[in-house]
């Protein structure tokens, strides 16, 4: 394909929102996922983060990046405050409302009533779940780590409970995603399901790599 | 679907693999790339990441998160001696290749070499590209930020240099990663190419989203 090339000063001279949607487009597809949090006083909170990555296994951890300036205010303070959310994977039939979430609404409205998902309360925890979600998973805030370059905020939480599919788990411990439904992302706004090219084994100096099969019926 | 709900007891009592497959797969699908260094002896480098994560876009900024005792340890040298790396996006016809590249090769072996792809220079850049990438990004080292719950480092860096496919450019700055052939991964060893849904306009508290329509033949 025909290539173009672009330096730091090409990308800088770009129109700000012109520049958002190729920056966020350069990563490669990624995960997309609900928020679910609760304030103080109880009102529920949902948001949409695209920016979810694995930190490590043993502790399960996880991150996440939020501005404080931006619409993602109302999770960052709930969980400042509490130091409890949830992240729930989105399906093909609800993805518009997902989407809808990342809306300017008013604290005192709850995005779980404004796009029409429902909030639900199990395993103890405080923070709401997404009814509709097939993958949930609770986290408790380990630590901020604030970036400098641009008052962006990494949020580092750990797990503490996951509500998955039984069907979708394989004897290894991998979770079929395409089994749950769960969508990615790319961009700001592009919402993508994906089919499977194979399960790879891993990776030795010396020999190239298997398939893995897949085991349904769990 | 019938549920299965684990407790972060459940978790930590899991064998070590298992909840590696299991942990990794949680976080939804996730980009994939590889990344190109060379050490201040100019032997190249080529490691695959699934942990990319997107930080701002003025300045141009993402992270991703290396394990210095694991495989990618000659990436995380190479990169803190230098400041530079190559970000390369991963397709369908050499993903079997990528994936290899996480085999414990020797320092003294370039898997540029051992896997069969072809390390590329320009831009003025001393990192090597992937010249089989249809989406090659150049990035300078700003900032690591280690983890002290298990050692893991963010590795933070500026985007200097991007190559795209100009017939996958639309007019808004949004790059169709599936016109580029990007491919998706889940868990720690499954990759997947996508179908988009659609990509949904800017939410407003008062209006659905609709769809935004792809442009093509830039």
């Amino acid at each position: 394909m025909n290539k173009k090339e672009l330096s730091l000063e090409d990308i800088m001279g770009m129109e700000q929102r012109y520049r958002a949607a190729f920056i966020n487009s350069l990563g490669g597809f990624k995960s997309v996922a609900l928020i679910g949090t609760r304030n103080a006083e109880g009102q529920t909170n949902l948001a949409i983060f695209n920016s979810l990555f694995h930190l490590g296994a043993n502790p399960p951890l996880f991150g996440f990046v939020v501005r404080p300036d931006s619409v993602e205010r109302h999770t960052l303070a709930n969980i400042l405050a509490t130091g409890q959310y949830t992240v729930n994977h989105i399906r093909p039939d609800f993805y518009r409302q997902a989407h809808q979430t990342s809306a300017r609404y008013a604290g005192s409205t709850s995005e779980f009533e404004a796009v029409g998902l429902t909030a639900q309360y199990k395993a103890g925890w405080q923070a709401p779940f997404v009814a509709e979600s097939e993958v949930q998973i609770a986290a408790e805030l380990v630590r901020r780590v604030d970036i400098a370059e641009n008052g962006a905020i990494i949020l580092i939480g750990k797990i503490q409970f996951v509500s998955i599919p039984t069907q979708c788990l394989q004897p290894d411990g991998y979770i079929d995603l395409e089994c749950a439904g769960t969508v990615a992302c790319s961009g700001l706004d592009s919402y993508h399901t994906t089919a499977r090219l194979a399960r790879l084994t891993y990776a030795k100096p010396d020999t190239e790599p298997s398939d893995i099969s897949m085991t349904y019926g769990g």
